[in-house]
Order: structure tokens, then C-alpha cells, then sequence
């Protein structure tokens, strides 16, 4: 294997450690302008009056807009939400007028100069309250929007999906139960906090076409989701993206890119940029869902679980946006990845006042592992077994069937909890004080059926472009693409560069989202390629006067096969067939993966996803009693991710997420205090960096799927959703401390910790 | 036919007409700098000493580059020109010092700040002593260029391509003739003169890649020309082209490319904007080649061309840039568009001091025409014949054969003669004093074999994006490529959007040159939609359960064939196919034309071309005896364009053609002094404007090309070729003055008629 499998230095390396690479904020357009909202402190108030008279007037000011300026609403599975807030706002920052100006200083002085008057409406921020019959509604109009058709909504609530999954007889399971297990589960607000903030920049030329630089994880997404909501074709709008400075599931749909439109359309057909700040960012971009997740599950006495019921409540916020595929998909996973005979699932997806949730990596499915592994702890210790020995003995295996029905193959999920345990030493670790260990398992699937396509064009001296949509958000993604072509066409990694994602050229790909890049475009990837190799075979077939079978590729030459010479290099085919002027080849491949959408009532499925992520974390910490300090000294982190395509890509995006988790586990958590966040900044929000990570060791477990480029699948997003619940059991294996609530913060253990020696007293 | 030959508004037209289309000046990029030269003044001179030390001080001084810097040669077919002069200087004009600054007006203080000494060398200047063998050499390394192997270079000369091709035998020929014709025609150096001038911005990361937002007409070959000469992957250089104001073959290939690239590379990655002033445009691009025409005619009695001897010379310059191509293509068209039996042409491209000649509209054939028409007219009044009528007798038809032995098809020549003479009534012309009528036709082949490809998308909502590189330079190709798409989807035209060109996605397309996007990427085009639709059918095909041969397409419907259902639209199809999420299919296209190429040294080649072109002009005009100024009256132009797809396109291009064609005849001469231009401005450099503009009526006659898009082939490139001859006819008609060399100035009329009644006097 000439690239697959082997380390090659990031292809935007050097611009990246240099400061040049170029990321959407750093295109600055000619006549751009600038623009800034006026926003709501309210969580639920209706709009009285808005006087614009006074920034309307400022030099410098080129739009101010409300929503009585536009009627269109947006939202990818419902289209619950208004370009800009009309009548209502429904959270807290919601903006309410927007202003274009030749400057950011102008435009933020005229935003201050708009006075808007509201009536205050009662909010709605629990969200159990909120799915009581009682309970004032976020949407009254909730039956009137589109909702897609995959996704069940009920009218006159503030229930915006439900899911319900069951699978034997779950009421049996728990008779037949020796003890049953009851408890429930929070994780908070998090942000999805990427270096760089959310930003579009939108022109709108005469003709009406929209050409969108956009800090974007899914571009035709995006196109999309615009078109159907101004209802144009999608050809009139254009996506392009630069770098991003990262993702994690929060620039997956379509966030500011509206508002930035309306105000590109009212200014004279200037760009506008909007940037936006650190706090902007914090308040009303999405963030992952907070949830409650009730879990009751029945045993036998030897510790095989017989039966599992999942009550999983979701808080969407505001808007819907991803978070009804976000619950959707969650659910397919609430029992865990264990080999449960009865199961019954019940996903919620509610509105509340709070900021808009939406898919964090993971989708829904952190909150879940949260729940199912700390309860695993619970039940181990209840039964007195070894919380390696309970998983084994429960986890899933190829062949076994999943709630919906679908029938598991190719599952690493074993050779994770092994690999992990041999490496920390699960066996001989001999207990200390104050020290803990904590293992934990997930399981997750892929966004499927989803369709990505690819292009890669071979020019007269052999040099190839790779053009595909998958968006590099830091994730790696474009050399594991690069590596798949170079294998497939048994070329140099060097001699392919590739493209930018822009919907005017790119084929088109679905998202870059949900684990998909490797597995879906690698496969579109490697179509492509043959496509190319065929076109190839055929123009050396006339060369060597030879039928196209009688010919063999090999390190990017084609030769009679099985003969000794060396044969003729692409680059030459491509030369002799052009001759005298040249022209390049394109290879074109169209790839979706095999998904069969579950029934929306039943969510039954024979096969729910294309591939299932799996993995185990073991942490190793020392809890510090006087302080209630965690202090985790190492992290082992097994994934099974079918294959390494890019070895240090795949131990990185481990280790990110181990940091990532760590930071769910430790510190992060919007405080939102009415509706409104109180720690809007890097300053009070924490998310770890390089300086607070232990040890981390990862490790590839290379369960090949079938269907996989060179068997590889997905697994950037799982590698977070161990972290938690290890480092929670380690606390409890530590000091006998069990905390349900995200985050385990010093306060938080500080206190359990006195409690628990007050009630040990 | 739902879209071809009927008038749809120009793509483009809202944006231009509102001074909001994007050309390439009107492109800012952040911490972009402004390149400017320091220029020779001598035609010839070797470079002694440079001192750039005052203008390195400068605040705001980037980067000071001078031919030491750097190494590369470019020119596409011969590697002769340095990327900044080395040692010596060729032209007036040269650039010698580059520099790049944060602003144009440092960077041309900074030009000032330079001193260089030269050592003058003598200048050759006359194209014709420029040949004899004891000639001073303008390139005496000439023997050590990398000569593209279409073409024979003389070593140790300043023959930098010579032509011979021999038809029969043309020595009998002269001698059976009853009468011979011997006249040189000349024409002087004439600017392309666009509307945009030049412009160039150049980027290179720290990869090493090179981005380039360019007004050329051929982005990949100036993608390749630049990756050849310095030695770099083609993936390397991306060509990014925006609205092209104006090319007319002066942005054919790689011009001020290589300076602002060599700028760049030391301006620390930001990124070099260089855009010629009027002056810089008029002495550093290229222009038509100045030429010098031998023609020597032998005919019957009755007016039959019997022998015709063609000596072409014309004057590359001092560097070869397209002209060895330009050369060799118009000596094909030498002896004129006539049935002769024994032809010998020979053609040079000399090496001069002189500013450098590259293509221009026509390609090299308007020299010639002048010389052929005007010579047919002098013919035609020896031997008292109609003008018309001689032409009719010997113009070539279908069958014919070629002085290069290919035998033609597909010859609309006669037509044009017949509906051009029946337009302005020349049966019937009555002569009134001081009023002359005069007609010329006119051939031309096209630039083949040639290859071009096309993407055609269709989204889920039927909305279609064409995205090929042919360049938008106003000629209308963007019309007239979408027509041909949708004509063959059977869609309306509006539903279609086309990209722009940029060659890290485009598909290959080899120029937008010598007429041929209509012909080549037309069917290109029409390929990629037939791609598209056999994709469409395929999946109609699972959606009836009937085999693909038993579904029919109508009007963007896919039925069953014979049924009066109206059938499933193409987006309902693309909806059930990728159902749920959805996704686009893209056909492809690559075409090559047919031709083949000729044997280097006889110029024999059974087809030359994929297509010919013809066309005859008549000209009315009255001649002011007293000043000299001609009248120009009427101009009927009738071109063979095998079919009108986009008709008012055709139509404007005919019009826009017999414009230029008679700025060629009327005003338009470089005045050149010692190989320095004196009139470099367009206040002494007169182009014609609309208020300048005769009546034109012009003619489509549709002679369909079975390998043509609908029958089509282009025709924009011959459209001046017979204003000039036509107009000269005229005026030989009204006063009996022959004036042999362009432009036949109000100065140069006036004092042939002095002559005239001098010696009739």
C-alpha cells in the first residue's frame, strides 16, 4: 500500500502553522459591509414597537431591517424560524433588526441607537414542563410549519418530534429482572466552541444570485435549506468554503446565513459580512441539546441485562434545527451497545425558551452514553463484578440485533474494551488511595443513506485533482481522502491536490457530518478513481494494440499483464491520446451509502445505519478530597475505525476527543440563568486546552466493514462519548462517589464528597 | 426547438448593463500589492548595469525583481521570452525591473527611483532585411529554444517559422496563363485594443501553489504554459476568470502571467495585482501581426485562377508568442478562398525588434484576404469582368480540394456571395459619382484538433448548472452553450446557469480561441447532456419497471414511449432516486474535432480543419475627392455559421466584425518609429465607435456541419476579414484609386488621388 496506512504531513500543514491559510474571516471583499443585530435580553416577549428612525439616519448605515421586512422562515426539518424575529422573540439574543454598515463601529452604534419596546411573555425553560399538556406553547403555530416527513411532530405542543422504539417484551424483561436499576441522567448546555466563530459573507447580485462565502460544514446543505426557504432554485445560490477553524457538528445547517442574506438583498448589492463575536457565538449559534435521560434496567443475578427502558427528553430551545435528527438518531443507540432482549426507547425532542440547540459531535448520542455507562458502573457494583467483565459479557457481537431490529455486522465493540483494558492494565491494577480507574463503552451510528459524490481529474503530466465537497474542518479529512485516490490509482500521496468545496463546481455531497467523509466519500473517492482507471485501461488498450482485460495497472502504469516491463504511465496514455494539444481525464463517482429509512412511527429498520462506531476509554485520575480537584492522569482510548487510512489522523481525532470529553467531564457548562447565559466568554466558559490534557493513549482497533474504503469506517465523532462516564466511574471507584450531572466540577465533587462523608458519618 | 435559434436576453446582460458584473480589476484581495516595470526605451540594447538600491529604501516597497532573479523562459511554442529581460532587451517597452508596493502610486515612484544603464545594440526593424542570412540576430541562441514539433524553426536566423505548402504545379501554371497578376499588399501593426486592458493578480502560498485571477481567454493553456516553464505539477497553478472585457486573440495565451507570478513569489504570499495602463497595453501585449504579402496570380482569359504564388512575411516581433501558429494556420487559407489548380505558398514568421505580434481575430488570414480580394478586384478590371461574377466563377464548393490536399465540406461561400450581392442589389447598382460599391469574401479554418469538455448538473429541484471553461469575452458563448443544453434536455433556457471558468474544477478546455467554442464546446455540451439524460432514463426506468429503450424524453419529461401521459419531470425523477436527502447527477462531456495535423515541412494533411468558415462583405461608401475622408455607407456581411443557435448573437457578432474590420481599413495603424510606439493612446490610436458605424445589415446563411451542434460552427473570428478589401473595392470602384497598404487613412486616400489626377492629368 503506497498511501493508504501510512503517515503523510497534513496538506494544509504548512499553511496552517504559518498563518496563511485562509479561513472565511480573512476574505475581505471590495465595497464590503458589515453587519450587526440588535438583540433580544428577553426569553419570550412579544415585539411592540421598534424604532430604527435614529440608526436609520447615521452616515455609514446602509440597511436596517426587522422582520416586518421579510416573510420567509427557515429550518431544515421544520420550518420553524424566522430569517429575522417577527412579532415574537423565542430567546434570549434572538435578533431582532439587523444593520449593514460600512464598518463594524458604525454598525454596532447604530444598533445601539434602535430602541425596541416588548411585553413580556411567561418562558418556558424546563423542558419536562414544557411537554406538559398544560404548559404554554413556544410555537402556538407548531401545526401550520412543514415538517419533514421523516420526523413525527405533535400539533399544539412543544413537542417538535417523538420517537418511540421497542423491541420484546419489555414489561416481561423487568419481571423476569433479579434487580432492577432506576435512575436519571443530566448533561447540560455545552457549546460547541470552535476557534472560529460563525461567519458569512453574502452578495446578491442583480440578477438575484447569491453567492455565499460561509464558514460551512455542509454546503449543499446550506444551498438547500436557502433555496426551500426564499423558494428559488438552488442554482441561484452558490456555497463556497474556505478553511474552517472548526465545526463539531455546530456550522451542520443553516445558522446566520439567512439574516446575512436579507441584508445583502437590501444593500445595493454590496457584500456583507457577519462575524460574529465570541459572545454572539456563545448565545445564538446552536449548542449540544441538554437532556435528561431517565434509564431503568433489569439484570439477572450474573449480570446479563435483560431488559432497559430509556425515557431520553431533549431540549431543543427555541428552534428546532437539527435537533429532531439529533433525537431521531440518538435513540437508535439509548440502550446501548449491549445485547438487551427488551427494550423500550422514548425519544423527546421540546421546545423550550433556551438558546437553540442543535447536532453536537456525538448527535444526541454523549448524553445517552452518559446515562447507559454510569448506571453500568452502578449495576456492576451493585452485582460485586468487575465493570470490565459486566460489559464483555453484555456487548454486542456481529449478529445480534439492535431495538430496531437491525442486525448487526462487522462490531469492533469487544477487541475496544480488550485492547483498552490490556493497554491500562485492567487486570493488575492494584487500587491506591484517592486513585480510581474507569472504563466505559458507545456505540454509535452514521448519518445514512447519504449520498456524496466526487471528481478527480488526472492532467496531461500526471498531476490530479480531487474535487469533492467534504469540508476540512481540522478533522483531516482531505488527506484521508487524498490517501484513498493515491491507493486506488497506486500514485505518490504528493501528486494529488485537492479542491475547495463550492456548490457552482463541486459534485455534490451531502454533508460533512456524522462520522460520513471516510466511509461515503472515500467510496465516491474510489468510484471515481475506477471510473478514471477504466477511461485510462481503454485509451492503453489502442496503444498496445491489446483488448482492455489483456492490460494490468500497477504503481500508475498500465502494461500487458503479467508482463516484466514497466509500462506506460498515465501521464503518457494521456499525452499519446491528446497529442499534439493535451487535455485531462475525469473520473467521476457517485456513491450512497446503504441505509433503510425506519418507519416513523415504529422506528423499525433492518438496517438503521451504514456502519456502527464503536469504542472504549479507560481513565486513570486522583481525586483530590480536600478540593474535590480531579486530577486525570491517563486515558486510554480504543476505537474501532474498520481501518487507519491516515494512522495519525485517526490517533488525533482520539486524542481531540479525549480532550473534548474531558472537557464535558470537568468544566464546561453554559450557565443559563432565565434563558440568559452568564458565562458568554473564553474567560468563564473553559474548554480544556493542550496544557490541562493527561496522557492520552490511543488506540485503532481495525474490525474491517465490508463495504469501507480499504474496510475503513468512521469514528471522529464516538471518541468523545466515553470520557465522561469513565472519568465518572473512576471518581466512584476512587471514592465511592456517584454524580449523575454533568459536569463533575471541583464544586460539584467538592460537595458530593462532603455529603457522602456527612452520610458516612 | 425550444431554444435554439431563438433570442434569449444575454446571460449576463442585467450585470452589465448596470456596471455590476465582476471583471478582473474590480477584484480586491486583502493585503494585496500593486505591481509596475521599469521599462526599456530602446528596441535593442544590452543591459549593463541596474541599480535598484533607492527604490529597495522605499517605505512600502515590497519587492524589487530583475532578471537575475530568476531563470525561466516561457512562449508556447518557443521558450524564447525570459519572464523579465535578461541582459538585453528585445523592445521597446520591455520590462526590465519589476517592482510590487502597497500601493500603484509607490510602486511607480519606486519605477522611477531605478536606474539602468544599457548598451544599444542595432535594432532590426524591417521584417524583411530581417531575413536576409547577414542579418544581425534577435535571438541568437535561437538553435537552443525548445520549438514546439508542429513547427520548423531556421537556426542561426531570425526565421522563427517557416511555411511551404505546394499545390500542383505552379510553374505550368503561370505558364499556361493568358495573364498574371504580381502585387505586394501590406499591413501594419494594429492593437486588439479591449476595453479592460490586462490584468493579472497573482497569489502563492507557502505550499507553493500558485492562484491567478486572470483575464485571459485560456486559462488551461496558460496554465500549462506557466507549469512548463517552471518546471511545476500543473495541479500547482490554479486560473481563476472572471468577465473578460474584451480579448479578440490578445489574451490567447501567457503574457504578463510570468512577472506578476516571479512578483508574488518574492512579495512574502500576498498576493500582486498588475493591470496595464492604455500605454502599457498598446506597447507590451500583443498585436496582429504586421505583414508584408507576395501574391502572384495567373488566370484564363475568362477569369479562371489557374496559379497562384503566395510569399507571406510576417513580423513576430521580438518574441514569437502565438505567432508561429498564427503563421502556419493562415498560410492553409493563402491562396484564397478559390478553386485554384497549382498554388505555392510560403509563409514567415521573422524575428523583429518590433513589438511583440501574437493572434488576433482572423489569425493571421485578414493579412491575406487583403491581399487576395484586393488583388481579385484588379484582376477583374483587367480583364473587365463583374467582381462578383469572377468570384462566383472560381470560389471553392463542396469537393474541393485544398492547396494542403483536404477535400472540403460543407462550403457556404457561394451563398454568401449570392445573398450578400442580392441584399444590396448589386445587379442593379447604378454608378453615381464619387459613390463606389465593392465586394470580398473571405475563408478561414478553426484551431483543431481541439479537445473541450462540459459538466451538466441537475439538482433536485431541476435547476441546471453548466460548468465548462470556455471564457464569456462578450461574444456571447454563454448564450449560446446553455441554448445548446437546453435544447437537448428540452428544458427553457432560463432553468440553466453556467459557471465561470476556474481550472481547479472547470472541466479541461483547451482556449477560447479561433471561433471554435460554439463548434467544440457545443459539443461537448450536447455529449454531456446526452450523459445526463441516459442517467435520467436509467433511473425512469426502475420508476415505470420498463426497459430504458421503451421511455422517451419530452420536454424535460421521461415517459413511457408513444403514451400521452406527460411523463415524470427530470427533478421528480432525481427525488425518488435519492429519496429522502437528496443529491444532484451530472452528465459529462469531452469532444475532440476532427482533424488531423499536417506534415510539418509540406503542410499536406487530408483535413486541416474540423470546420471552415465563410463569408462575403459588400461594401457602399462615398469618396470626399476634396479631403480624402471616405464615407462608408452600408456594409452587408453575409457568414456561412452552419446554423444560428443564438440568432441576435450571430447577428452582433457580424456587426461587431465589419466595425473592427473597418477601424482595420479606415484608421487603425500602430505608428511605429524605431520600434517605439508613437501613438499609444486611444486619443491618437483611433478605434471606431458605435456613432462611427455605417448601416450594417447582416446575414446568417445556415450551411449545416453534420458534425456541428445542431449544425452550427462558429464564424466570430472571420467576420472582419472582408471589410477591408471590400471597402478598397469600393473605392477603386468610385475613384479608380488602388491603395495596397492599410489602413487607407483620409492622409493616404488624399494623396493617392492627387497622384492619380496628376497623372492622368
Amino acid at each position: 500500500m503506497p498511501a493508504v496506512g501510512k503517515h503523510h504531513p497534513r496538506v494544509e500543514g504548512v499553511q496552517k502553522a504559518t498563518g496563511s491559510y485562509i479561513y472565511t474571516p480573512d476574505i475581505i471583499l471590495p465595497r464590503m459591509l458589515y453587519g450587526k443585530f440588535k438583540r433580544s435580553q428577553f426569553p419570550h416577549a412579544k415585539i411592540v414597537h421598534i424604532d430604527t428612525s435614529r440608526a436609520k439616519k447615521m452616515k455609514g448605515v446602509v440597511a436596517v431591517l426587522t422582520g416586518a421586512d421579510l416573510s420567509y422562515n427557515f429550518g431544515i426539518y421544520l420550518n420553524d424560524e424566522p430569517f429575522i424575529a417577527r412579532d415574537k422573540v423565542r430567546y434570549c439574543g434572538e435578533p431582532v433588526v439587523a444593520v449593514s454598515a460600512i464598518s463594524t463601529e458604525i454598525a454596532v452604534e447604530a444598533v445601539e441607537q434602535i430602541v425596541v419596546e416588548y411585553e413580556e411573555l411567561e418562558p418556558i425553560l424546563d423542558p419536562l414542563k414544557a411537554m406538559e399538556t398544560d404548559s404554554p406553547l413556544v410555537h402556538p403555530d407548531l401545526h401550520t410549519y412543514s415538517v419533514s416527513p421523516i420526523f413525527q411532530a405533535k400539533p399544539h405542543s412543544n413537542i417538535c418530534t417523538f420517537v418511540n422504539i421497542e423491541k420484546g417484551d419489555v414489561k416481561k424483561g423487568f419481571d423476569d429482572s433479579y434487580e432492577i436499576f432506576e435512575d436519571t441522567y443530566w448533561s447540560p448546555t455545552v457549546a460547541h466552541a470552535p476557534l472560529e466563530t460563525h461567519v458569512t459573507i453574502a452578495q446578491v447580485d442583480l440578477a438575484g444570485k447569491i453567492t455565499l462565502w460561509d464558514s460551512t460544514q455542509s454546503p449543499f446543505l446550506v444551498r438547500r435549506e436557502l433555496a426551500m426557504s426564499m423558494g428559488i432554485p438552488l442554482n441561484k445560490i452558490r456555497v463556497i468554503v474556505s478553511g474552517i477553524g472548526g465545526g463539531f457538528g455546530g456550522k451542520s445547517y443553516t445558522r446566520i446565513e439567512p439574516i446575512t442574506i436579507a441584508l445583502a438583498q437590501r444593500s445595493n448589492n454590496r457584500p456583507v459580512k457577519v462575524e460574529l463575536t465570541r459572545q454572539e457565538e456563545f448565545e445564538i449559534t446552536v449548542h449540544k441539546e441538554p437532556a435528561s435521560v431517565y434509564m431503568k434496567t433489569g439484570v439477572t443475578k450474573d449480570g446479563i441485562l435483560l431488559a432497559r427502558k430509556v425515557r431520553a427528553v431533549y431540549d431543543a430551545g427555541a428552534y428546532a434545527e437539527g435537533s429532531p435528527l439529533v433525537v431521531r438518531n440518538a435513540c437508535f443507540t439509548a440502550a446501548g451497545p449491549y445485547n438487551i432482549k427488551h427494550a423500550s426507547i422514548e425519544g423527546y425532542c421540546v421546545y423550550t425558551n433556551n438558546l437553540i440547540s442543535g447536532p453536537m459531535r456525538g448527535f444526541g448520542t454523549p448524553q445517552l452514553t452518559w446515562a447507559y455507562e454510569s448506571q453500568m458502573d452502578t449495576i456492576a457494583a451493585k452485582l460485586n463484578m468487575d465493570p470490565l467483565e459486566i460489559r464483555l459479557k453484555n456487548c454486542i457481537e456481529e449478529g445480534h440485533e439492535m431495538p430496531s431490529g437491525e442486525i448487526l455486522k462487522s462490531v469492533g465493540l469487544r477487541q475496544t474494551l480488550e485492547q483498552a483494558a490490556e493497554k491500562i492494565g485492567w487486570k493488575d491494577y492494584r487500587p491506591r488511595k484517592d486513585y480510581g480507574i474507569g472504563i466505559a463503552c458507545c456505540h454509535k451510528l452514521s448519518f445514512s443513506p447519504a449520498t456524496a459524490s466526487a471528481f478527480i481529474r488526472i492532467d496531461e503530466d500526471g498531476s490530479i485533482q480531487l474535487d469533492c465537497a467534504t469540508v476540512e474542518l481540522g478533522q483531516g479529512s482531505n488527506n484521508t481522502l487524498i490517501q484513498i485516490a493515491a491507493e486506488s490509482l497506486g500514485i505518490p500521496f504528493e501528486r494529488i491536490a485537492i479542491s475547495q468545496p463550492d456548490t457552482d463546481y463541486s459534485p455534490y455531497d451531502q454533508s460533512t457530518t456524522g462520522s460520513r467523509s471516510t466511509f461515503t466519500m472515500g467510496n465516491a473517492v474510489l468510484l471515481a478513481c475506477e471510473d478514471l482507471k477504466k477511461q485510462l485501461i481503454k485509451i492503453a488498450s489502442r496503444c498496445y494494440g491489446l483488448p482492455e482485460d489483456e492490460l494490468s495497472i500497477e504503481a500508475g502504469n498500465i502494461k500487458p499483464g503479467g508482463s516484466d516491463e514497466c509500462g506506460l504511465p498515465y501521464e503518457e496514455l494521456i499525452q499519446r491520446h491528446f497529442n499534439p494539444r493535451k487535455a485531462s481525464l475525469i473520473g467521476k463517482g457517485l456513491y450512497t451509502s446503504t441505509a433503510v429509512l425506519p418507519d416513523v412511527k415504529t422506528g423499525k429498520t433492518p438496517r438503521a445505519s451504514a456502519f456502527w462506531m464503536y469504542g472504549t476509554q479507560v481513565a486513570l485520575l486522583k481525586v483530590d478530597r480536600e478540593t474535590g480537584l480531579l486530577d486525570v492522569k491517563k486515558v486510554v482510548s480504543a476505537y474501532d475505525l474498520g481501518k487507519k487510512i491516515n494512522p495519525q489522523g485517526a490517533e488525533t481525532q482520539i486524542e481531540g476527543g479525549v480532550i473534548q470529553g474531558l472537557g464535558t467531564v470537568l468544566t464546561e457548562e453554559l450557565i443559563i440563568e432565565n434563558g440568559s447565559v452568564k458565562n458568554p466568554s473564553f474567560r468563564d466558559y473553559h474548554i480544556l486546552t493542550m496544557m490541562d490534557s493527561p496522557e492520552i493513549v490511543p488506540i485503532c482497533v481495525e474490525v474491517p466493514h465490508d463495504e469501507g474504503p480499504f474496510g475503513a469506517k468512521g469514528h471522529g465523532e464516538l471518541v468523545l462519548n466515553a470520557t465522561a462516564p469513565a472519568v465518572a466511574n473512576a471518581v466512584f471507584n476512587a471514592v465511592g462517589v456517584r454524580i449523575r450531572d454533568l459536569p463533575l466540577s471541583q464544586e460539584k465533587t467538592f460537595y458530593a464528597l462532603c455529603l457522602k462523608s456527612e452520610s458516612s458519618e
